[in-house]
């Protein structure tokens, strides 16, 4: 991995999950919260042609505000793109459904630069299994096991935030590469007094992923929060730390899960795709107020500012903001031949 | 349900599957054999579009070959065409892969004549869990709950055979109406010494389908059958007789999963659809040699007469051989308000 210039005192800060409407003021604000990199969402229920549609469309802002964004599909984007002063965006999926029923259209995203993939969001689909399904199912035998050795093959980022928990044990496994959840909150420090419950992970799950390499991204989603809306700086570096604490310094991270921008008519795409005329989830049909302290990536410099107060050393925070993503990137997507 | 005029001095024959590939010279084996309905299949793996493409070609069948067979979309379609001297046409998927992730495309294809909807097809779709997978999970909670939901409100008959038993029992428990399984053997009677044995059913599964309502359509595929190409007639006539031993007179009919003028390519397509570059089952890949007795829908005629001599009735051999079906036809396309 080619070594990159110190900036601003600090190694690179990834956020490896948002998902704001993609305009203007969204870059500007990851430019002022000094967000070198973001993993962004193309597809949530989207089908291969949607995507392509997405895919074009984030091509256009590449045009229109390339002094602010450039597409990463490489570690040595990442930092090039970072040296330059703008955002490296790399481009994933929260869901397999862009893959369709086809196990070539893995490959076919990966040349479109796709490199972080969720293996499926919230409910059953013919790879996975999710969050608000039981776990009495897990990775499908067939599809499921073909869609993980063709994206550790090609090199892309197996994803597990929505999973069930058994789908998330089950791809540790049957895996060749370390995994990610980019987006979710240990339920062991968290409660279960949150509205999205089945979201986050248990220690053991957590302990798992870390033990095969992988990382966890922690959020400041109120819905996965202690404390929700009203959740502090304090009560976020208070888990990053249980977190470090739980599976060392080389699993945690980044994933705030933030989406702003959004008209409100999108939670019902979110929630129910195309699967349902309603979300099947009891909960608010309304966007959480996300906390005071952390409204937009500008905010980003509060989280570092209150993390380098735990005293971690710089290496060690290096790694938390941004550097485990950073070498769990570089792992995965150029996996040995 | 109209009453319809013997014929041939019996009831109705209905043969609950089959899959050749459609041209006149299968049309007019369904005439000779005089089989009176037959569901066939739409789609196996193919999406929406692919099968918008399917339903036209049947349209140029029915147009070409208008002397020979007709769409039927109610009971009353197939007496009416029966009565004409012609094959009613059933249109069925194998797989719910034509309404892709989408609750408002069942609607659509029910407005196209689709009848009948096998849940999935071998393996986990978004829907259910198939033969191939373990028996871990079933129906699923969310998307496949708003089908079988759907299904059962506009009229369509589900249909179990390729599914694994958790989303039979499932799918049997979650159903307002009777189902089928359209093409499948009782393991029981069948033994284990066949290629596909996942595919056949126990023997409490048949027994919580008929408890329910259902029917189950017994089939000579080689690969589902006891002595596999060297079955006899007797041997099929032994296996309906011991089901109606099992269940009763009211639950089985025929189902024969015939399939013939195809490629032999095509079995790939069946066996691996787009999900994997290769059949991921360890048998035989090419298509099995049909026993000598039913190498056609030509041949019905002698099942009629083998079963003609096991001591039913008329009237118990008129639901075997078709009234049965179409007692459940009619319950499940005109769903009550």
């Amino acid at each position: 991995m080619a070594k990159k210039e110190p900036k601003a005192g600090r190694g690179l800060l990834v956020d490896a999950m948002e998902h704001s409407f993609p305009e203007r003021p969204r870059f500007e604000e990851w430019r002022r919260g000094g967000v070198d990199c973001v993993h962004i969402t193309l597809a949530i229920w989207e089908d291969a042609r949607d995507t392509l549609k997405v895919i074009g469309k984030w091509h256009r802002h590449f045009e229109a505000h390339g002094d602010l964004i450039a597409l990463a599909t490489s570690v040595d984007d990442v930092e090039r793109i970072a040296r330059s002063g703008r955002t490296a965006v790399v481009f994933g999926f929260q869901n397999t459904s862009p893959f369709e029923d086809d196990i070539d259209l893995v490959r076919t995203f990966h040349a479109l630069g796709v490199r972080i993939v969720q293996l499926t969001y919230n409910i059953q689909n013919n790879v996975a299994n999710g969050c608000w399904e039981d776990n009495d199912a897990g990775l499908s035998k067939v599809f499921g096991r073909n869609v993980v050795a063709e994206m550790n093959k090609l090199g892309m980022l197996i994803d597990l935030s929505h999973c069930n928990e058994r789908t998330c044990f089950d791809t540790i496994e049957a895996s060749s590469l370390p995994v990610a959840i980019t987006h979710a909150n240990p339920s062991e420090f968290v409660g279960m007094e949150i509205e999205l419950k089945r979201r986050n992970k248990s220690t053991p799950l957590i302990k798992a992923l870390a033990k095969h390499g992988g990382v966890i991204g922690l959020s400041m989603y109120p819905r996965l929060m202690r404390g929700g809306s009203d959740s502090s700086l304090k009560t976020f570096c208070d888990m990053l730390c249980w977190t470090v604490d739980l599976v060392g310094v080389d699993h945690g991270g980044f994933g705030t899960d933030l989406y702003t921008g959004w008209p409100e008519a999108e939670i019902v795409w979110w929630r129910a795709g195309r699967f349902a005329r309603q979300s099947p989830l009891a909960i608010s049909p309304k966007f959480a107020e996300w906390p005071r302290w952390f409204r937009s990536p500008s905010d980003f410099p509060k989280a570092v500012e209150g993390l380098a107060k735990r005293g971690f050393s710089r290496a060690e925070l290096d790694k938390i903001i941004g550097g485990n993503w950073m070498r769990l990137f570089g792992q995965t997507w150029s996996p040995a031949p």
